[in-house]
């Protein structure tokens, strides 16, 4: 199951549409926000772009306990640490804990408000604190950034989203690339380019540059062509 | 070196402010922007926030060659496949070796016009291409939030920022938890609910639930002050 995404307190109606697109790219749908300043509001459905869904679909409640009332395990997201408080991890190394949970049962991530995070009072209402590692001369995230960071990081560890279809590309075969070599060298040699008396390792390099660009078929082919008219004009001569 | 921030063509300056924002918080300070619709403005300045100085020290250029000049590895980051393209790496898979290529010169993440992305022409001038692993039926994160997400990762695989000094809890030691499982068990004898004869594994269950909380040493403490207290009136019968 999706962990769910709780705002307490937000002040930007902004803000909640924004962080309402970050969820919707990663697979989030479960908003739920607590007492928030303004809401619905025009602001957060301009920010929310194609995830109007999400928005819509956001729960309202009084207060934080509500909104947890059907939560196995929250985690407050905080740039501080406290002293009475549990541990603090970092964000990827919590992800595959908050990952397991959430195979049990509905997970929280608690966002705090814009300018002052979670209360003392908030923070004691979740099980576990994490922490987006981030510049200590300005740690400042935006609400809707940091939730976009989370979604990301619980996607991308549970490896949800496959990349986007790959061009298919036909690798050369490594006779192909040795006959491709050995038409550089005679073309090269032919050209006066290479000295077979004092070869300077230029075949080397050649070899190297070539197995490290990793050529496919096509390459080889056009590669070749290029040899071939640069060897015509010394045909001739 | 950290790789600067490459913006094509924004068309919105609250995301170019926002930007510089998100770089700020990862430690990026390298902003460029190629040929901006609005910029400077007052709307970027805004949503900057407390990055002022990043976009203060941004660079402008007509064209994204012009932004590229020394740079020696550009990644621009789509959404989309191309036929003709490199193959896209997902940002996560990318990282280390963008890191490792940071370490020799100036590498640029290049990202899109909000509406269009990245043209041909100008994913032609990138060396590689990352994909942020997103839902196939809403892929669109905004411009600011990729960028967050992006130096977000490098950050985050560099291991360049530590955690908030965390509280510290003295562990309690296995005699100390020892003593106070014994504790419980005479505890819970002497009430009545745990009866020797059916003990119905309640010691086990005690252990594991500690085990799995990880006690300290006050917490030890303040448990077997608590279980005093619950004896004495027992005691008193």
């Amino acid at each position: 199951m999706r962990p769910c995404i709780v705002l307490s307190r937000p002040s930007h109606p902004g803000n909640i549409g924004a962080a309402a697109r970050a969820m919707k790219t990663m697979g989030f749908t479960d908003l739920r926000l607590v007492a928030p300043k303004a809401f619905p509001a025009a602001e957060a459905v301009a920010m929310a772009s194609g995830a109007a869904d999400v928005l819509d679909a956001a729960r309202v409640y009084d207060t934080l306990e509500a909104a947890l009332a059907d939560v196995v395990h929250a985690v407050g997201f905080s740039a501080r640490s406290r002293d009475l408080s549990h541990p603090v991890r970092s964000l990827r190394d919590a992800a595959p804990d908050l990952l397991a949970r959430a195979e049990a049962g509905i997970v929280a991530l608690v966002f705090g408000n814009e300018t002052f995070g979670l209360s003392n009072e908030e923070l004691a209402r979740c099980q576990g604190f994490v922490n987006i590692p981030s510049n200590p001369a300005y740690g400042s995230l935006n609400l809707a950034a940091a939730v976009q960071v989370a979604c990301y990081e619980l996607a991308t560890s549970g490896g949800d989203f496959a990349l986007p279809p790959q061009p298919e590309h036909e690798p050369a075969t490594l006779d192909e690339i040795e006959a491709m070599h050995q038409h550089f060298e005679r073309a090269m040699t032919a050209s006066g380019f290479l000295d077979p008396h004092q070869p300077k390792r230029l075949m080397e390099r050649v070899r190297r540059l070539f197995a490290r660009a990793g050529l496919e078929r096509s390459e080889v082919q056009f590669l070749r062509g290029m040899l071939a008219a640069f060897e015509k004009p010394k045909r001739r001569e």
